[in-house]
């Protein structure tokens, strides 16, 4: 039948690249587009009311909002925490992450509309195009999918003129910096990311910097999860959101990831994220006092590793799932809590108490002589670890000497 | 003959140990004793003289000082800064490298005098002692080491009181914190660093924080040197001595470094590092724009073990030498200049810009299309990339199901 | 009371060294000495009982046998399989590893006597005493041990003078070399394993090469672990032990072990092993089937660290428990059956079948163009995967033009 | 100009596939086509002619060859030896590696020509393609690559046919197995390879077992590459060419490598690579003996990783080059001489002998107490080394109890 329209299930984000998407693939097309936004935290319940209204007002057949917050947090975020994953040693993967499971909860729609197509708009150039295909071929390899923004290598003066001309006028000219915000953190696109000297004003930033005096909190872990915060325990979502609105208006978290994307070309993006940076230095202190120094060397090859592999679109490989059981399994003692100083713009990680820290008393403080040893363990223990190296330069003579 | 004593070298820092260490292996121990002050940056000219006055009046026979400040960044400091190393993220091992080269000038003065011994002033429960005497037995098996405060276990006030007896006094009491001050930073210990939630107060740190606005500066490198500071090409310790005349009023760098000790205990020092925390992280993000993906995991790893066989006294494994090669081989593109905004308690490094930064107009910027690839590659891209899951989830398909 | 001696636990094999350490223990210490067999393997029925026999003739009071091999595999022969665990490259960990199985044991006859003294007959100059000693420190440290061999630093000869001067003549002389049998294989020391180009000749090995002529055989694997032999399913310690009968007399698994001691000096053992390396190379065969890249790539890391963790005595370090977790997850899919070829001297691990096999033909055959993905996909991989490079030599092109 | 034709060079190795693509690249596509082979040490002068005859034949308007062999050495396999480079622990790399340095060297025919188009003829299913493909693009981005094998998906018949229609019939049906042989190993793809279980027959294999006893031969490195044979000096690439004379008639170093491809399946080839396989493990044998074990654990990390970039066609990437200074820095004291032990299908490394050798009589053998420290200091580094799980388990009393 000419009337029967194929169904496509579009992740819609309300931005300017999604709503144009809505009334082309309507109209242009000729689909019968079915929106979802899966909330990772970043809006709340009016805006999902707002999002809904405009993905049917621009011509959706119907929209689903899917709160994936807590499966976001008990399937990526509490494991990047364990993992203390900062891509290349800055980034807590706020948008990386999110969009994995964004892609995966989108096929639950895919699935329950029966669509044989799913869309996204994302562009050519960054990594969330590779983040929404791969998760959609590799879960759904029977569907289709497009992604129009990257098609057309529109503009966004195209967008805006060709939902002008639809008569949507949602006055997009307006934001500089293109925000994307989730519950582990805001990443900021301007002009100024877009070279490699470019600083972000203020004005970019989604908090502004109002908060001068220092302040002391405290955190609490619970086997590696944040479970309680100043004291009073919560959720760990929880422990999130109330740590945001503490820390925020201190202007914390905040720098520019510099990094290789998945197509392997260098990028910028700025971010702000008080709460997942200040609760993965906590953990990560906590873990200096209750893990030994060769489950320290691991987790940090493994941790970096997962974000790697997190940020990268790989989340559906295997090997991330005998990660987490290694991650997961390093936590059994990382309890206790972390003493954390804000100030503007930084923070200082102060201090924690655990039952399980190694750093005891009954066996020796940094200074003061050990009991379960003496000088006459260390002497031996010395000449023995000087072994290897002894024999080597007894065999180069003339290394030795120069070093002498 | 009984007038004739066995020479013995002792590593000479004008603390209340290795002062004690003087009279003590004068008249206890029956040596003639001839110290030596390996200067790594920690001591001016006029300290310097200080200490040789005070080393003769304690009884030496003679004093060395030896300038080891070049020698020290030629060997060390400077693949610190190309490995971009800190101590379990975090210290950039300040005292730990030092004591490394100290240890090994110290031999040189073994060997002028021809002396059988050689002394130094750590206690038994720190990694110094592991740094001299590993180096003492490496390279001068026939040298005997001599430790007086970890034999004797001695505690400040008997140290003090020895002293007195001897008619030294040097108001040692006065100070309630005991720092070590080098080029590469200084290092502090008090009683808050003994437990695990002791907080440094502002008075513990060496400078005070004076300067409260804003300021931004440009630090230049050359194949991972630093070069030039604010423009004005200098010598890397002169960039070194310079940015902290700049950066340590404003309190940056300071972090409490929580590790485990050589001996396998767990230990917490101060430090405060501006200067060498600032070179890092701006030589860090310079890296991030000229090196490709494969060469920073690379250096990361490298760059981390380097760091940790330093800490731990196996600076004379010749895998340390491969590794500097390896290192050095990276800078060669590490060249160009790196914007730094100093604070209060912190600063950011804000961009960067040189003539071999891959982020490269030519190939694209994030945000915009590529020309040397179109969408259609990046289909085909994503679609070879999805395979080893794809393939994983056909034979998987109870998991897939769990996830769609 | 003078009659009231102090209670020693021995651990006992029967060999040379601790032989001589019970009349010694007896006469020359004064102890109450209580001998226990750890038998991992190594001993049949009709040994445990010669072997009980002599402890008591030669002076102890109390002798126990614990038979441990099934804890041993369970605890620590499972994993090294999961980790195919080859000490640089070659050695399946034989004595490594029991040794910390026979220590921890060991401690339970401790425990139950209520002994204050535990010993072992190990050398001064290898890596058991340092096995023993460890466990006994970590889980004992109220226990004082005792290792009379290292202390006295005696010779074979003088241990079977004293023998022979308290009467036990046990014809120690014959043996030109020093066997060690347990379950996961026999260690050989000899005159030529002290020089670095000694060859152990046929005679040193345990059994004689007797078979000529080719055999295909199967493994069966469920999730890692051995589980039958030629379609016959088995417990895995009995596919162990069949395949010894079977492939022993080929002569196979044969090497000399080229290592650092843990204290640092190089030595060399010679061992045979047909089972474990059979086993261990034809699990790794089907991983390379039923695992993704990525998981391969961590399990060999994991795996090698797990084996040397195991080597070097630190077994008991938590990181093993998380190493064990990672290995154990990474199995789910290890199953299925591999064909192996012997021959005299080697073997050739020569097929698998498996349903989890992810060489599958329903998505394409090396040399067959796969259904998923098309020519213009591969274009567009490889122009994508081009990028860095490309980005690379567009700035270097000096380089470049070096190469074309 | 209609007469005009565009000229494009084609890497031309004789077989079917190149075959064909000689007149249809003229004749279906209009180009003027230039023929190169790259001999990477598989081609004798004989074959080279044959070659060249072919090709002209064929209809090329002109043919090159150029021997690669040494630059393959110097460029690509020495360092394989330096990392002692096993993809999966078990293939030498040997076409891998190859095809990069025949992509490199057929650019240089394209630029002496002044081409604008350059073809291959790989299939779109194994790694071959990409290797072209990668190093194409890299370094000759303007330059078009021509794929007719992969854009046709053409089957051997279809080939077959084309070229009988043309009267060119080199009897391609005989061979049933496909071989591609080089300095640095032969592989084999057969209907075998092709299923997860299927076991190449003898007559698969480029040699027959000819020899069936064992004979010992001498290899003697220099900073660890090969430079005499049983006591004779030569070039290294001169060792690997009469070891194969040697080794090739025991049927060694045959496998069969079951590999994820750069494409992300698996895929099965075999091989033969005697001398490859014997000199990469007798230089490992001595490495084990002349370098540290820091020195080990990095080389091993870096050797795998150099592999796996080579096979995965990222040679070109810069830290290519890093890792090659180091392993090169590495080899410093990799010189000596080493035994082996040929057997029919196997071969053992037996012995060595070096100047270098850290396994010293003066410091002490495996089995006899060392002169640089005795027991009383093997009791310190053991009470030493057990701090960390000592203080683990007292605060984790349970874990213990469940050990004792």
């Amino acid at each position: 039948m000419e009337n029967q329209k194929e169904k496509i299930v579009l992740a819609f984000s309300g931005g300017l690249d999604t709503s144009f998407c809505v009334p082309y693939l309507t109209n242009e097309r000729n689909f019968e587009v079915h929106t979802v936004t899966v909330n990772t935290g970043g809006f709340n319940a009016e805006e999902v009311k707002t999002l809904e209204k405009k993905a049917i007002t621009l011509g959706a057949k119907s929209h689903t909002t899917i709160d994936a917050t807590k499966s976001y947090y008990e399937n990526g975020i509490k494991y990047m925490i364990f993992g203390n994953c900062l891509r290349n040693n800055s980034y807590p993967l706020s948008v990386s992450s999110e969009r994995i499971f964004q892609a995966m909860e989108t096929l639950k729609v895919v699935k329950k509309t029966g669509a044989k197509y799913v869309a996204h708009g994302s562009t050519g150039a960054g990594n969330d195009q590779i983040r929404f295909d791969i998760v959609f071929d590799i879960l759904a390899p029977e569907v289709e999918i497009v992604a129009p923004i990257r098609e057309l290598q529109s503009s966004r003066r195209f967008e805006i003129d060709y939902l002008k001309k639809h008569n949507f006028d949602y006055s997009w000219d307006k934001s500089k910096y293109s925000l994307n915000q989730g519950i582990w953190g805001t990443s900021i696109c301007g002009v100024e990311t877009l070279s490699s000297d470019g600083v972000l004003p203020e004005e970019a930033f989604p908090h502004k910097v109002e908060k001068q005096n220092p302040e002391m909190i405290t955190i609490g872990f619970s086997e590696g999860e944040p479970v309680s915060l100043n004291g009073k325990e919560m959720e760990p979502l929880d422990v999130i959101r109330s740590l945001a609105k503490i820390a925020d208006p201190y202007g914390i978290g905040r720098d520019v990831n510099v990094g290789d994307t998945i197509i392997g070309l260098k990028g910028r993006v700025g971010f702000e994220a008080a709460a997942p940076m200040i609760i993965i230095k906590a953990h990560h202190l906590l873990e200096k006092h209750t893990l030994t120094k060769s489950q320290q060397y691991w987790k940090e090859m493994i941790g970096n590793y997962y974000g790697q592999l997190m940020h990268e679109a790989q989340y559906l490989d295997p090997v991330m799932r005998n990660m987490e059981v290694f991650l997961k399994s390093t936590q059994k003692n990382v309890t206790g809590t972390v003493k954390v100083i804000l100030r503007p713009y930084c923070f200082d990680v102060a201090g924690c108490s655990s039952k399980y820290d190694l750093m005891n008393a009954k066996f020796g403080e940094y200074g003061e002589i050990n009991k379960s040893y003496g000088a006459r363990d260390i002497i031996g223990f010395t000449k023995v670890l000087a072994n290897p190296s002894k024999v080597y330069y007894t065999l180069n003579e003339k290394e030795k000497e120069l070093l002498k």
